[in-house]
């Protein structure tokens, strides 16, 4: 929970459509234990899953948190709906962690990126 | 984590499939003057689009920011990306307040919601 990655953040990029992307938002318990463990070992196992394609997350303290995994096809996601683990992990969130939840799955018709350019340091003339 | 004493927290509910997710996935620049009211004024316009459902969003600070905006159809998608504030505060985002984000529209083919149940608080006998 403490040890937040020093790599710079990015979104995950915009893939060619179509692919999917399950949308995943939380409002949590004052019941975590186990949680982080449990949450770290999913973001690996989901790894395993061919057509996974990346997996983007943001946290508002105290507030709401969203998860949005994106996969290649259907047959990914009913991969990682039918993984053992994963079911496990569903419902031990339903008798601790969450106070409550909603899933969208959805089909992306369309998607695109943008990144700051970079800007060249210039000395400044004196 | 502080004490919020703000409305709880509730993510947009499950809608009748099908319908659309905008997912939007974000990370800012040190510029944000001016962000705050434009993302209050943004959120206020999209509420007159018809068919617009409900917008969930979570920030992690100093990191990635999702905004998922939900839409009855195609149609009410057009309208709000159409929209002139909108496109003007997109142009202005892209000059000053994002390093980089990416957008992802799709049509919701599925979706559930999880709620607790209230549990009565039993005095303790003694």
């Amino acid at each position: 929970m403490s040890n937040h990655s020093e790599a710079p953040v990015t979104p995950v990029e915009a893939f060619e459509p179509p692919y999917y992307a399950a949308v995943f938002t939380t409002v949590r318990t004052q019941e975590q234990s186990g949680y982080s463990e449990t949450n770290a070992r999913m973001e690996d196992l989901v790894k395993d899953v061919p057509g996974f394609l990346g997996m983007d997350h943001a946290q508002t303290p105290g507030g709401l948190g969203i998860t949005v995994g994106y996969f290649r096809d259907a047959d990914a996601l009913t991969e990682w709906r039918r993984n053992v683990e994963h079911r496990a992990a569903q419902k031990r969130g339903q008798a601790e962690w969450y106070q409550s939840y909603t899933l969208h799955v959805a089909k992306v018709e369309r998607s695109h990126g943008f990144t700051r350019a970079q800007v060249p340091q210039i000395p400044a003339a004196g």
